[in-house]
Order: C-alpha cells, then structure tokens, then sequence
C-alpha cells in the first residue's frame, strides 16, 4: 500500500471508537481515516488514564512500521499519514482474532502461564485470542478458530506464516535501533475481494520494546505498572524509530 | 495392559494425594495403587463437597473404560481391580498437560470463550490446558508446550491422535448406553521406556455426560452448579455402564 492518495480525504462520520483509537468515514468509499487518541487503558479497561503524546508517537511509529513492513511485501491498511495523529487506511473487515508473537517471556506468560519473566524463547511463541472485551480477550486455538470459523487451515497457516515474517522484519529493525522486541499483538482484516491484510496499529501500545542495553521497558507496561517516566518513554521510542528511518 | 497379577500387590507409603484420588506405593517396583475418594471439588478447589459413592462409580467406570480402550488398542495404565475403589496402575511421570476433547459446547467453551451451550462441534475441538493448580490450570497451545519442552511436534501430534481415537470409542460406548459423551479430561504419562500412555481416570467427574433424550446431566456439573441428585446421577452412570459391559 503506502501510495500517495491524490486528494486528501475529508473526514466523515464517526464509525468506531476504541480504547486507542477512532475510526471515520471519509468523502472516499475506498478509504478511512484512522485517529490515534492520547486515552491509555490496561487491564480491561479497568486501569485508565492518559499519556500526553501517545496518540502522536503511535499514528508516527505505526505510519513508519507500516511503512517498513509494505517495503517488505506485508500488505496491510496503511495509506498516508494525514496529520500528527491521523493516518488513512483501508477500510476492512477486521477478523476478531488477535495474532500475539513473543520472542522473550513477559506479560501473561508469566502472570497466568507459569514462565519466567524475560527468558529467549525458542522456538518463537504465536498466540491467538479472541478480541472480545466482555470474556476479556481469552487465549483460544486453532480447534476454537474452526469451530468459530473465524479462519480454515489456510487462513490459520497464512496469518501464522505473515506474523513471522512480521516479526522477522520487526526485530531486525528494532535491534537496529537497540531494542529488543520482546513480544507484540496484530490484527487482520479481510478486503472486500478476501484478500486478507495486517491492520490496526504497532506501537508501543501493542509491542513490547526493551532497551538492548539497560532493559528499560520503554512501552505500556510503564503505564500499566505505575513504572514512571511514561511520556518519555513514549518519546524515545519516536524518536529512535523516526531516526532509522 | 489390563493383564491380571499374579499375586496381589500390598499398600505401601502414600505417594500422592489429589484432590479425587491417592496414589500409593506398593510391595511391587513395577505397580502402583489408585485410590478413589469421595471428596469432591470444583473451581480450583473453591467449592468443595462430598459425593457419597463417588470413589466406588470413579474406580469401576474408570476400570471398564480403561479396559474398553486397551482392547481398541490404548495402552493406559490400569492393571487390575483391587477392591470397590481401588486399582493396580502402572508407574508413569505424569505429563503436565491435560487433553480437553469436546464433542458438544458446555463448560469453560461457553463461560468463557463465547461458545452459545449445546451445540455439536465440528470439528471435535481438542485443548491443552497446563496441570497448574496455583494458575488454574490455564489453557495452553503447541507454542507453549514447545516451549515449556514438555513435548516435541511428534508427541503433541501422537496425543492428539490417541485423543481423538480415545474419543471415537468412548462416543460409540457411551452412545449405546444413551448418553451424549460431550467432553472429557485427558492425562497421559511417561513409562520408564519413555513410551507415552493413558493414566488418571475416565469418570463422571472427568466427563460431562447427558442423558440422549432428556438432556439430563449425569456427571459433575450436578456438584458444580448445584443441580441436586449428584449421588444419583453417579450411580446412574455406574449402572449402565456395567450393564453394557
């Protein structure tokens, strides 16, 4: 994608607001415009507040992953950046089943899973979990996807096979700019002709981002465990990225 | 295995109590002792009860199960009867993954995973869930198990297939019997020649079992939720599974 619209588009009505994010309509039938609010949430929604400048680091980080990731053959919805905190995007139809990859252990794995926080894991981890804020976001499996029929076989082994190379791509850039990427969440959304493409966003919000050196968590888990400096965290990681590129 | 010893084996020291069963020693290197009890819990031990009988339905169903299965060729670990709830088994090391096989939605499918109750899965939905009381025995996938190293690709592969062949004989028995099998508790362990088998039990307190034409449950979720008739439902189960055999 990432090709240059020629008219900008005029944003319409609202069509989805999420915890992160909004999503409107636009005077074009084939595109979006995606809104990255400063809102943060953890928890289910149960820890919340704000992190000034989130939306803008995540429209900017996101803008240029995606970028990285088209250069590298990974379709997804990203258009053009449209403002600080505003991109456009393919409209599609997201399939409710989000695609978590783990390169080091963190996060659930080691609160409800009984590992060891901050071990290489290897083989690499792919997680599904059904985006359902209600029942919390559960872990399910392939034998769950079928019977749902969220996806066959194939579109399992495709979005399985797209999340590695995914994160393939990611962890080479991010090791360029001295981070480990520890462990991230990706949504698909499905095309009016079926083709199914990566959406959502990639940010600090959804990745986990250690610094290489110190450790440092410079992600949402400072957010989420009080762990201070949030802002900054969030600008370092901009800052880093938008520095490689 | 359900070969008859030669001589009886004797009780030795308590090597294991669980929350159904006890396992002991016995004057025999190559034999263990299950014992069955009548206490009875439910959500991580958060309700805890007697069943009166239950220890006696547990052991016997579970010997006419487990011997059903060697014949169609499952090797488990059940060796003889000793009394109304005790058996002879094998020594295993016991693999840290429970089996779910799930031929109708009920349970942790609609409770937490967004399942509506009752309907008939295709395909049979296979689960790993970690044996990990202190993390409630989360649900796992192959990446985890990996991981975790307790199996390779090939053992994940062998117990899912003894799973599903475990569950198209138990379907056929429970069937004649007139009752729906909808899903059911798997734990399968080491030999010492590293071979793996089918050990634990088979029981109305592993299976959930419905009445074909009342719809009638006759397992423990008559405990679980309260449902009175619990001793009954047992021995509903002990009865017509004796009579088949």
């Amino acid at each position: 994608m990432s090709e240059t619209t020629e008219t900008r588009p005029v944003k319409g009505e609202l069509l989805h607001e999420g915890k992160a994010k909004k999503v409107f309509k636009t005077d074009r039938e084939d595109l979006l415009i995606q809104e990255f609010k400063n809102d943060a949430t953890a928890f289910d929604g149960t820890k919340k507040g704000t992190i000034e400048g989130k939306g803008t680091v995540n429209c900017q980080v996101s803008a240029m992953m995606f970028k990285l990731l088209a250069e590298n053959g990974i379709e997804n919805h990203y258009v053009e950046l449209l403002s600080e905190n505003a991109m456009a995007i393919l409209p599609v139809e997201i399939i409710p089943v989000e695609v978590v990859v783990r390169n080091i252990t963190a996060g659930s794995l080691v609160r409800h899973r009984g590992f060891e926080e901050g071990k290489k894991l290897d083989p690499t981890i792919v997680e599904w979990y059904l985006k359902n804020n209600e029942l919390h976001d559960p872990l399910i499996n392939d034998s769950h996807i079928l019977a749902f029929g969220y996806l066959d076989e194939d579109g399992m082994a495709l979005l399985r096979e797209k999340a590695l190379k995914i994160n393939e791509i990611l962890l080479e850039f991010f090791a360029g700019i001295g981070i480990d990427l520890v462990d991230f969440k990706l949504e698909f959304g499905r095309r009016p002709d079926g083709s199914i493409i990566l959406a959502d966003e990639i940010s600090p919000d959804t990745c986990r981002l250690w610094d290489k050196e110190t450790g440092r968590k410079l992600d949402k888990d400072r957010f989420r465990f009080d762990l201070g400096d949030v802002e900054e965290a969030y600008q370092e990681i901009l800052k880093r990225t938008a520095t490689a590129n």
